[in-house]
């Protein structure tokens, strides 16, 4: 341990800390790191006294936005470490700009929400759950090979739609499995999905050949109904959407209807709106399955973000790099 | 390829040989085979015929008994090659005795059912079913943090019942998960734990500590209420039971006691009986998943079965060590 322990602050909402960095979280913080309190904004002059000293942010869902004035308050700020996914919401463009070194927990936060993923491609391509609503109503044996042709994995083909941090650890994922996996990026180059190891296509030619099509695309004006009725209409029988993205990604209409109809099925943990109505139909289609936004961090899961920004502070107190700094360059085409 | 081709029979029911050798499948075993034939039987003239000359039996699921008579029979018989799990109720205890080879695909019938299990362990870890449950339910946002304390993957325990080819490729494919896994099987030494990655510990051990149990134990004498209510009642308040082995390992009754008191979690793709009685409350309790006995090859899954069983026959015929040969001692101790 050094001499002088680094001086931070974390600032968020109380309840996102409270989950995030509990009593045994702050307390190894604690190890390396002077903690100077725990801010949910920056005015009032209590606030401005914490931001006067302190060189690193730990910040996180619901944290106040950092401007120029607050890089005013903060002479000694050398870095914010951000323990959620995105950090665009709250920095001003201008933060990197003036020589504050930002780091996002994205990465760890994207594990769970692959995991959530992988698994439900799996259980998809079996038509697993389907197949358990079906026993459930039944009470009795069926012909499940008939009721659902060419269930399986072996051999089938998964579309990856965004080669986001999310959609490469799914692509890690499935590597396990006899899958051949297809990913559509406009930013994917073709080395870089040779290292990958999965192929590049269009976005027409995924939806048109994958039995499983899953969508990690950030949430940006450009991508805003890219999966569009045009698009759902490509979709195979018997193919299953997931989405744990965002819901304007994908004509959600279109899509109810072919689920409706029995030719596709539908696992999404997001829709548009955020909850749907009580009467919609997917709520109760045995081919379609909802779950509340809970793909991402939630439960112990949040201890992997406490764990990811104490090893960035850990590596910025040591001098060495980050794991998980962001350029400038990434940073403007980030959602 | 070689001048004169090894000449095979298929035997097996005649709904298993459709499903899993189609023409297609028949047609690449010809490249190297000389197909004399698709038996149901041993006993017929026609039957007896093809017996003469057969140098290798490929069987499978409902295959007629090979007994002393039938070896009489075929005396030219080098080898069986089974295209599914479990050799044993189709074949005479001095079958390998008699110099005829064994080989099985049990290791690529074990793939989908550990596939299967694998992703119900994330899915259980993070309690999505049963959140999906209950927002099919309420139609709104609750907070499931409170409804389920301490959901999610990060960290958690899952104790693997059985070290048999099922149990490890599980443990394979949670590998890439931050899961701690421990295995009980009376037959796993430390020095094979250790290869294999996870520790060994014993049944009460595994019960009182997993936040998810997976059995994968055989069906044998011994292993009948192997889980029994005693053990039921160790687990943790929150675990879930992952079934895809035998109904008769577990206690079924007290596991249904403790799903329906809310404090376990139950995802089974066998029961006892077989199909459980219409008004059993697994079937529409929110903390259980009943499938039926959909965990292995089906659909798609069964051409991984013909894959193995045509290399085992390359090999065969070029001479070279099978890679699914049983060896007698083995054979001693496999369901």
């Amino acid at each position: 341990m050094s001499a002088r322990r680094v001086r931070v602050a974390f600032a968020m909402k109380p309840d996102t800390r409270a989950r995030v960095f509990g009593p045994e979280q702050v307390a190894r913080f604690e190890e390396v790191a002077d903690v100077r309190g725990f801010l949910t904004e920056y005015e009032s002059d209590a606030a401005r006294r914490v931001l006067s000293g302190v060189e690193v942010l730990v910040t996180g869902w619901g944290a106040p936005f950092v401007d120029g004035a607050v890089l005013d308050a903060a002479p000694h700020l050398r870095a914010i470490l951000h323990s959620a996914g995105t950090v665009k919401p709250y920095l001003a463009d201008d933060v990197l700009e003036r020589g504050v070194r930002v780091s996002s927990a994205a990465g760890a936060n994207a594990v769970p929400v692959a995991e959530y993923t992988a698994a439900m491609i799996v259980l998809a391509n079996k038509k697993l759950l389907p197949i358990a609503a079906r026993y459930k109503t039944l009470r009795q044996e069926f012909d499940v090979e008939q009721a659902f042709p060419g269930l399986g994995n072996f051999g089938k083909r998964v579309g990856i739609v965004g080669a986001s941090k999310i959609g490469r650890k799914v692509v890690e994922l499935l590597r396990a499995y006899a899958l051949e996996v297809v990913v559509y990026d406009p930013f994917l180059s073709a080395a870089d999905a040779a290292a990958l190891g999965v192929e590049a296509v269009g976005l027409d030619e995924l939806l048109a050949t994958s039995d499983v099509v899953s969508l990690h695309a950030p949430s940006l004006p450009a991508t805003r109904n890219l999966v569009d009725a045009r698009g759902i209409g490509l979709m195979r029988v018997g193919a299953t959407l997931v989405n744990t993205a965002r819901g304007e990604i994908v004509d959600q209409d279109a899509l109810t209807r072919r689920v409706v109809a029995g030719e596709l099925f539908a696992i999404l943990d997001v829709t548009t709106p955020w909850v749907l109505d009580t009467d919609h139909p997917l709520y109760s289609h045995d081919h379609a399955l909802l779950t509340p936004h809970v793909a991402g961090s939630l439960g112990v899961e949040l201890g992997r973000l406490a764990d990811v920004v104490l090893d960035e502070l850990r590596l910025l107190v040591d001098g060495r790099p980050l794991e998980h700094e962001i350029a400038a360059d990434v940073m403007a085409i980030t959602a």
